[in-house]
Parts: C-alpha cells; structure tokens; sequence
C-alpha cells in the first residue's frame, strides 16, 4: 500500500514539473528513432572506456562457447527499467499522456476543469494529491485509462506516441529514447540475450512502443498493472480495464514481477538514478549463482539531457557497495539522441 | 472470490477422488515421455480424418508466405490448458504433489493427521473441505507451498517430479503426457509458433516440468498463483511464497492471463472437456480478427485414458455452436501414451 501510493505520488509529482499541455498536440509525426547500426565496432555511441569495456568483456565472456563463464542461451535473460534508463523521464512520457488524455476529455467536458481531482491533474498540483492521496490518483487514472477495453486504451495510446512531443527538446516523445541503450539491446540480442523491460510504468502503456522503439515484443515487458476482466462487449469477449490496481512493478515489486513473467533471475539488468527504484532489481540479478552484470545509468549531463540526483544517493551508493557499473551520460555516451548527432 | 472457491473446491474434489499416497512414492526414475520424431509424416500418433486435417491445413494456411490467411511470424501464438489437454488429469497431478508433500511433513510431525484441515486432506475428506471453506484451504496450501522460498519450492516440486507415479497405470507422472499433444506442440513451433501453457494449476509447478516435459520454457507458462514478495532470506534476496492467492487463472481468468502474459489473443487455443474452464480462451482465441483455432479434447476413451464428461456439456456444446475442433482421444488419437505403444 505504501509502495502504491509513493509511486503515483511521485508520478504525479514528476507531472507537476512538467511543462505546459499546449507543447502536447504539435503535428509533427513522431518518427521511431532508429538504432544506428552496429556495423564493425560495437556499440557506437559509447565513449571507449571502463564501462564499454565491462559491457563487451561480459558479452564476450559470457556467449563464447568454452569459456569458464559461458551461459547457456535458454538463461541468457536481461531486464531493463524503462523510464530514464531506455527513454528520458524529465518528465515521464507517461504522464505526458494522461495529461494530454484529460485535456482531451476537458475540451469535451469543460466541468472537468472545474472539478476535483481533474482540475489538479490538468494544472500540475501535486500538493493536491499528497493532501488527497491513492482515492484521488484513482479517480484520474479510472478516467483516462480504465472503465474501458484494453483495444480502446491501446488506440489511445497510440494516438499519443504519434502526436504528442516532448518540453524541452521539442521533439516527438518517440525521439527521447536514448541511442546508446537501444544500440546495447541490439548488441545483446545479436548475442541471444533476450530482452525484456521491467518498468515501473504501465505495461499496456510500454507495450504499445516497445517494437518499434526497441524491437522487444509486448510479451517481454513487465510493468505496472490495473485488474482487468474478461467481459462481453458489444457481443464479442474483451479484456476489460477495471479502476483498481492489479500490481505495482517498482522497487521491490521488481523482483516479482520478473519472477511472474520470467521465474529466472537476469543475467544483466541496467536501471537508473532518481527513485532507488531499481536497487531490488540490480541485487536480485547480482543473487545469481552464477556470474552477472548491473548497470546503473546516472543522469550527469545537464547539457545534453538533465542533471539529478537521488535525495539520499541510495542507489549509487548500492552501486558503490556492490560493483555495479554506473554509466554517466555525459562521459560514457558520445551521443545521446539521435536527434542531437 | 466465487471463482477462487470454486477452483480450489474442484482440486480438493480431485484429490477426494484419487487413489492411495502409498502409490505416489516408487523408487522409479521417471524419464519424461519424449515425442516421436515428425519424420516425413506430420502427427504421427494422429489417426488421418476430419481433425488432424482442421489443424495441419490451418498450419500450412497461415505460415505460407503469399497465402491470403499468412499470419506473421511475431503474432503466431498458441497456447494449451495443461491439465487434461497436456497430460492426464484423474487425478490431478498437482493435488498428489501437494498430497504428498503432506505426507512426507505428517511423517516428520504425526500431530498433523489428527489435525483438521491437514487430516482431511490426508485423506482426501473433500466434504470437509465443502463446508470448512477457503480459510481450511489456504492453510493447506500454506503448509505445503507457502511461507517458503521460490528456490525451496522449486526444489520440492522437482523432487515430486522424479519420484511420483501415476494411479491405475503404476507410471512415472511425467510420463503421463499426451504424445499427441507433445508432437502438436513440436510441429507447431517448427512452424514458428510460440507454444505457451495457460493452465489453472500453479504457475512454479509447471514451470518445474515445462521445458523438458513439453519444450517451453517457463517464461511460456501462464497459471494460478500466489502472492510474493522480495525479502532478505539468510543474507540474500529472494521471492519468499505468501500464504495468500495472487490469481486464479481458470475460466474467464484465462484471457485475463493470456492478456497479462502476452498481450495477443492467441492463433491456436486448445483446452479440454471437464469443468467448462477453457471455454473463455477458446472464445477469446476465437474473437481475434484473423482466421484461428480451437481445439477442444474430449475424454472418451476409458480403455487407454478415461471417460469423463461436463454436468452440463457447456464445453461441448459451445464447440458446437462456434465451430471448434474436437478432439476425440478414441478416434483421434492412434497412440496416447509413449508406455502404451
């Protein structure tokens, strides 16, 4: 209950520091970003350096038949957080989306705007809903994404993906996908790593991206969750979005949603700084018998993307402790987005 | 909640049903059933007629390139009930395990067969379980796979795997698998589908099985399960098993799982005949907007398998009415199990 409530809460702030809804509707046509290819060298966008090396030096080690190290390709699992660690999270696209969702609804319904909690969500008062708590973030998230079939969420949320641009960069919220990471999981899966994202985000949201931004099918995503039924709709059994949570997929619920969807622990799992919401994540591949790889993106460039830290510095100091390899943004990455080449 | 008490009801009704513990725990080594080779001739433990022809024509319709019913590879999803589509179900084999995991605690501490619900499930007291209702149930299953580890449970399960055997055939359980259906597994994914399981039995017991029993790997296994959470355990982090019901995924929480899972309404859906619990995954199969099919076994054949039929027929009849295979293990099926050739 407390891991719920502390994750909308900080959705919903993360919504309060983003920029206004007018940037939302732009024509542009969000165009998927495309990895760069690897061609000869791996992993292009990487400065050379102590954590390209640990990336590649693991792969080599791990894939080459014969070595001490070798994993058999059925084990070879590797889980990724989404949100700052694959795409940006200043603010969480997300968010973005029920937003632009409500403004939609609000444009039809102009009570909205004059109508608790809607009017909080709408204007970005996160004050609001730390003073009115889960009911509240409810009532929002039963309006934009449930009471509805998961077909008619799943439109909706293409709609965004092909509409919707992102504040700062002005550019589709498809283009804020980070080149350096979308090169990593093609550089596994030519290895036979199978790649999955455990996010704390949704993962019907997630799953309406996730092939064509980074080639991982809907079945090899983890997240988020609302209970859902099966129901007759206009005479024909649908999958029916139910306002009620079904499981919370962030920090500790990491672990079990991939051991819902996968029942092995990852070989390789990559987060990031911000929440600690990828420690559990991190230490359950680390538990592994055998060898594994963690890698924790830490956001250091307030040039090329932003600059934050955790309040408490946990998940660096995790990393720290257990020799995770932290990948800075602004040293480890020669290009961010492809936007920026 | 009516769902849960009824699924569980049903298992206990099974184990009221099934024979002596004393069978379960034969020194035999039970090497799992392996599939007959497809040779030249696809099916070969099918007899030739209307259904083994329904499903090799609908392989080569959709996985023909230029065929107007083509289905690309990504969406060439299949998914099979376990119990009783896969493998025997009178009893089933999940409720001797658990019977047997009882037994061998009762043998450690005597004091658990004269207390009640453990007595009553030692013996297979069904009407207890009838009237003490799902609080006896969950302490049941607490004792047996609860408040435990992932890594103990599995462990356990496995251990199950290689001593059990079967009633009324004196096997192995695994040797309890369908040949027909192995081979239908194996054929289908030499055409590119993805076989998954979505069973009402538990998730980690199928998993323990699935990859050298049917060739899926248990990141393909949809089933009940129970709540977890990520905890320290002796130092290390660990999914510890919950006395408490996650899902039920049985009738209408089939698509639900399948949803959850993989997100597809799946090409191929196969369940059986017995408490109407796979006819919402045949009609969720059967409501994508491409061509599928359903496949529906009926136990008909009490000399090699069983006979058994539904109260009601619901099963058969909605084949019936929506025009989905059924699969007669008596005309159908040339060999049942490999022991029998």
């Amino acid at each position: 209950m407390n891991l719920r409530r502390s994750h909308f809460l900080r959705l919903i702030a993360a919504a309060g520091a983003s920029p206004l809804l007018h940037t939302l509707y732009h024509t542009s046509t969000a165009a998927p970003a495309s990895a760069a290819p690897a061609a000869t060298e791996p992993l292009p966008s990487w400065n050379p350096g102590q954590v390209k090396s640990a990336i590649t030096d693991f792969v080599r080690r791990t894939t080459t038949p014969g070595s001490p190290d070798f994993i058999p390709v059925e084990d070879r699992i590797a889980t990724f957080d989404n949100d700052g660690t694959l795409w940006a999270e200043q603010p969480i696209i997300q968010i973005l989306a029920i937003q632009a969702r409500l403004e939609m609804l609000a444009t039809a319904d102009p009570t909205l705007r004059q109508t608790q909690p809607f009017q909080a969500a709408l204007t970005g008062d996160a004050a609001y809903f730390a003073t009115a708590g889960e009911a509240a973030l409810m009532q929002v998230i039963a309006l934009t994404s449930a009471n509805q079939t998961d077909a008619e969420f799943a439109a909706q949320t293409a709609a965004v993906f092909e509409t919707a641009t992102y504040p700062r960069f002005d550019q589709p919220v498809t283009a804020m996908v980070y080149q350096p990471m979308q090169e990593l999981l093609t550089y596994l899966r030519a290895h036979a790593f199978q790649t999955w994202i455990c996010s704390g985000g949704g993962i019907d949201f997630i799953r309406v991206i996730a092939q064509p931004l980074y080639g991982i099918p809907p079945q090899q995503v983890i997240g988020s969750s609302l209970q859902k039924d099966y129901r007759a709709v206009n005479g024909t059994g649908q999958l029916w979005r139910l306002a009620e949570i079904g499981r919370i997929n962030d920090k500790a619920g990491k672990p079990v949603g991939i051991d819902l969807h996968i029942s092995k622990r990852p070989v390789i799992a990559g987060g990031n700084v911000r929440s600690g919401g990828d420690i559990a994540m991190l230490s359950y591949s680390q538990g592994r018998s055998e060898v594994s790889l963690q890698l924790l993106v830490n956001h250091d460039d307030s040039d090329r993307e932003f600059a934050y830290q955790e309040p408490d510095d946990a998940s660096l100091n995790a990393a720290s402790a257990n020799g995770w390899q932290v990948v800075s943004m602004k040293n480890d990455w020669k290009t961010i987005f492809a936007f920026q080449r």
